[in-house]
């Protein structure tokens, strides 16, 4: 049986434990920065497998995280994750919400380095409490109130652990290095930044990483040549001002609530840009006491993106100025904390294109689809802009599910044969790489 | 004995009865429209005293009324009511929130219809939990989070119960006709349109209204002739735009977000008015759903006030065409609510001149001072302007008391001596009035 | 004769020559600091009489002068004048716009310091061709396109020059001393802090100015009482940005049309003030090249009031940030000029008493109205403001005059029996005063 | 010799007449609407060379005409055409500024209808008067203060003329009809809308235009596959508020300036689009009057853009809604004028490729380059949706001309040796079609 025959069948002889291992995940969402419970049972698998863990301050560096829940917040979910059973060491050593795991398996010394990237954060959605709903009507829903994996990153998790024991599986035949990336934080594109900047794929040949549905929403069908990601950043602004009666006193008050309201408009009225697209968008204004007081503070959350990291960055070095300005503008304080952000790019070119070919000749698919324009934010894109950087080729793919609802929607779900899908397309695709040098 | 001799000692005798019955308020603090506790004890007492006694709809117009929680919200309420101990006859009557009380005692067929308002409703504030605020230290601190008698109106409505049981020990006495009117939900300056409308003070020919503190901080003190009430609105603009998402299509979205931020420029730059004092103020704007989706709602909390009546018409007229016009300018929807509202207006000269004489002749206050212009907004005006439309005579007191803080602080207090200054200057004024004609 | 019948005999007497000296100047009319012919005219005319005359930087002091013209048009305007028979010496010592003129006579060397301020220059406004007009019927309109004196300030520098002459024929009878003030630039409001800040007024005891009409329409009428001028400061600010094709490469471009437009609409949302009237105005914005261009440039011209100079000062302080950051908000630069201003103020109670008893003393005014609040600005608060500031006293008067129209009008012209009315009432008074002490 | 030998022939025998006929254009240079003598000349060229003529209403259809000049400055242009030697017979004809012009040869019954358009107008910019520049050194600079041909119309034009000539030359030798449309008010985007309308071109099969330099900046170049052009669309917004003084009725008036600047704000915040580019600009923003006046007027000139007409139609709809709510915010009148206008789209694929392999058959170019994204407007958008609506085929070329400098800048000259090289490849590609069915 050559390895093709071998990846496929040990996909369909996992299926089974795949789908339980979603569930109990989907179970169990965890939001960004707080992956204390899937992560440590992916860190436990890893090494159980075989593979070289690293997991804390090794993968995730702490002065490049962004949108970090309070240490008490962090605490506290700590001890939730133990409850529900997580293994306390592996916990310990994610303080400060540092949830990145790494598994590095070297099959030989020579020979390329391929890495893939998972993701394993939830989303801030309350699932629905239909019973229609699969995940109630089966008995796998969220136990955790406001959380939901509303995106699929369950399914890319388990199909990150199913990689790991297929690679170890077939240890003896491999050569080069494999470094199994879960990520954390890739909702509100936090979390892709701060592992990079840990240094963990500075060695990388190829990289890969995959997400269900989105623009492939039947199973059965795959695009491997994803382009046109947009860079984005997320900024919080903080305005202080100081309160007085606006009856008896209103000139003794410094706005901020009009400070935020006068931010919002200009930012939305930066120029749009000659060299591509590009968005800003104020999503959030929430402003001032009581109707007879003059607006002491206000939060502004906003988000630029651009066609290209250039444009992003012209729209960031705008929104900074704006906000700056209308703080001066009302004589109040402006704080202003980036909280999230993904480069800009496309997938490596030759890349896509043997992935392409791989899923053709795999015979399963339906159908493969060429040229995918993205058209929007996925922090996938810091793994893709650095492994490029220094050469290395990176590819994102969308694996097509059957989805009951939209992503982020309270009821959404997938098919499940997605992963086996995933497993052997990745399977196939990492082996090759593997043995390709 | 003569009647002041009477009236004096009375006061004396009742002060730890309006000390222990201040503190039973205080204790159980009700925010506007939602006074059961309160306005149930006020019309049993009455009723008991030989008042004939209105409430409900007898008292408040339902289409006047202004700001008035949710159904569920007020039902859970009279619940809460009758478990600390309102009788739920009364409290029935109440249904729908309209808890203003009435007290109607005729002592003659002819003589003078006399009226006194007292408000009863507390602040949304939750009171301190330090150990030196005298409520907690003697045990009368709120037992209601968020609520709280931050204001004194604890205080009026001890000084309304106390002055009931006086001119009803009185009845022989006195001529003509006295109406107590027991007000609910003046913060926020709804309550007295309401009750105004019902046309209780339509055959009123002399109107008291007091406060204790404010601008008089000194147990001891008294302005009978307070001038120069801001007339006031109360308005929230609710938009509702559509949401999108801001990287995928925002063309699709309806920017109520941007509505709500353009509104609020565009009121506070209302022309200022030639005729005297104006104010416009957006107190809270909360915009927004989420940073990524076009903000598809927005509320707008404003104020406006004029130094007159048709001042603050102006600055009403101005700020709907504006909310409208932002609404247009993002193609969203804006549903505007007015929630509150007092006229403007000042004492009528002569009674202020009568009630002076009297505090004067009383011998009991250190200081009477002349005119104090008040420069806010009490709708206590809406009496005011009422009675003196129909050409009777109305005016409002302050009636100094020493603060433990400032008004709607959370240390506020005052000291209790200040009920029986009240209850004296009131009890020989109405006496007085009743006896004039 | 006493005194008072030789002084109203005068003015009957020079009732012609007033007509025909205001006629003069009315065919004439100079904007602020280019008054070259009429401050010539009137220092020679001083000089003639036996005062001491001094111009230029004697009479003015160059850093405190605002909204000056260019030099060339300066040195073009001199010319003009020169050519319409004006002194060319005394043209010469106003260089550089330093048109004001100072007559001295001093009478003893005991005795106290008046002044009379009169203002020399004209309006921004083209003169109306219609033939009904009496100043095209009886020949003398304005012969200075875009120039006419549709004020009055024809007419106070005539009287200005009668008082003048009518004083220097008292010489003898009179004690004191005598400080004629002729000052440029009323028009915005800039003439007279230079005139100020030069150090002239600075022993006065008793200082006078009138206007003819504003709020006294009818010949006959006179208010000596004038109080409530408002504080004002005028400024220009000149945005400067960057040109950038609107289609090909809008972000090239810093768009100054839109810092101006984003100052405009934050400036008259600068917050009322408690303690008086407050305005805040800006009267025009020119901003752009062409349709297909970013706006590359913007002036914006406003003007702030207050009831008091510190509200006053309250509202520039901040218009000027917000013009800063206005500019800031776009990337652009600013400049911001004050082009001028005026003090608050009112007058002096014993002087206008002192007035009012005079003008009815004289038997000739139909009327004497007592306290009329202003409302509006005029420099000759900053010369009330600096004689106040060291004890002395001031005021200013409505001499009534039937108009043709209002002031600033192109119709404008008024009764020039008004001339003989303050004329009479000034001499009387300025003698009075000559003599109290 | 065949035909193309005739063709370059002809071109190279006439390069003197064409250098003559484009200074003396150059030399009179005519602004949108008002190019009567230009038209004039053309129309009789056309007749005497055998041409139907059409021109007034039979070209310009009335009611499409965008930003025509007052009734009056055309009577005055027209007088001022005759004056310069133009038949008065024609421009009576053109009266009301309708100065298309349209020849019509018909060779043949059958064939195919070629359209050729030319543009007529100049712009508003003043020549320069350096000694250097070639029109100032050789004599044919503009003799019209205001106007010059700073965009290579007169070029235009003048290639049009000599293919007129060419062409009838061909007579014996051609089939099909061809129609040469000489179209007015290019700049401004303002003509081709109205000659379309007209129905003229209703009939064509292949319709060609050029432009000299743009992006071909080499004389010996050219581009043949234009696409991207962005629909625009231009207005002016007349604000007409209430003036009053703002210091002493500000509430009276009604501000047209901050309507203005609220609609400017407003505008540059219109959504992205994610169906691609588009453009916003508020290039001019005139309002007021005086600085102490309340801002009664305003003018506001604006374009949009899109990359496609739908998504310039987007801006149109969102612009006039903010332009309209702007002024309601304000409470004053809007009157929004529609003045200039383009269609988005891109050459039909086969004629450009016609086109390009005629370019390099003619064996004269240096360079023939593909694909030429114009990423701006030009009305011949207009003509090119019109003929693909109904099946036939546009396409517009960019002839490479050495430039001195850019378009619209008043050192603009091209090298005339462009005109050749247009009348070659224009004469040659329409015989050809002329001829191809």
């Amino acid at each position: 049986m050559d390895l093709k025959e071998t990846i496929l069948k040990f996909a369909d002889d996992v299926q089974d434990d795949m789908v339980a291992c979603r569930r109990d995940l989907h179970a169990h969402p965890e939001p960004g920065w707080t992956e204390f419970r899937t992560a440590a049972k992916v860190a436990k698998t890893l090494a159980e497998l075989g593979y070289t863990v690293k997991t804390g301050a090794d993968t995730i560096r702490e002065d490049a995280m962004m949108g970090v829940p309070s240490a008490e917040k962090l605490a506290k979910e700590q001890q939730r994750a133990i409850a529900e059973g997580a293994d306390p060491d592996w916990v310990k050593k994610m303080d400060g919400g540092r949830t990145g795991v790494l598994g590095v398996m070297k099959f030989s010394e020579d020979g390329p380095v391929v890495a893939v990237r998972f993701d394993m954060d939830s989303n801030d959605v309350t699932e629905t409490t239909e019973a229609a709903h699969r995940a109630n009507k089966e008995g796998f829903a969220s136990c955790h109130a406001g959380a939901m994996h509303a995106c699929g990153h369950d399914g890319h998790t388990t199909v990150g652990l199913a990689l790991a024991k297929l690679l170890a599986s077939l240890k003896s035949e491999l050569r080069g290095t494999i470094k199994l990336c879960f990520q954390p934080a890739e909702e509100g594109v936090r979390g892709a930044h701060a592992m990079v900047e840990s240094g963990i794929v500075d060695d990388v040949d190829y990289m890969l990483g995959a997400h269900f549905g989105f623009k492939m929403r039947k199973t059965g069908t795959v695009a491997c040549n994803v382009t046109g990601f947009l860079a984005t950043s997320k900024y919080d602004a903080h305005f202080q001002g100081v309160p007085a009666h606006a009856g008896a006193a209103p000139e003794q008050g410094k706005n901020a609530l009009l400070a935020a309201a006068c931010a919002a408009l200009n930012l939305h009225a930066i120029s749009r840009h000659s060299a591509g697209a590009s968005r800003i968008n104020v999503g959030r204004l929430d402003a001032g006491s009581g109707r007879n007081v003059i607006g002491d503070k206000a939060l502004v959350c906003l988000e630029t993106r651009g066609a290209t990291s250039a444009i992003n960055a012209f729209m960031e070095t705008e929104a900074q100025r704006i906000l700056k300005a209308a703080a001066m503008m009302y004589d109040v304080k402006v704080d202003i904390e980036k909280v999230g952000g993904a480069a800009g790019g496309s997938n490596s070119p030759e890349l896509a294109a043997f992935l392409e070919k791989e899923a053709n000749a795999l015979g399963i698919f339906d159908k493969v689809v060429g040229e995918c324009p993205f058209g929007a934010s996925e922090d996938f894109s810091y793994f893709m802009e650095r492994v490029q950087s220094h050469g290395g080729q990176a590819a994102y793919m969308m694996v097509g599910a059957d989805l009951a609802a939209g992503h982020h929607d309270s009821h959404f779900d997938f098919d499940e044969r997605a992963l086996g899908y995933s497993l052997k397309l990745m399977g196939c695709a990492v082996c090759k790489l593997l043995l390709s040098k």
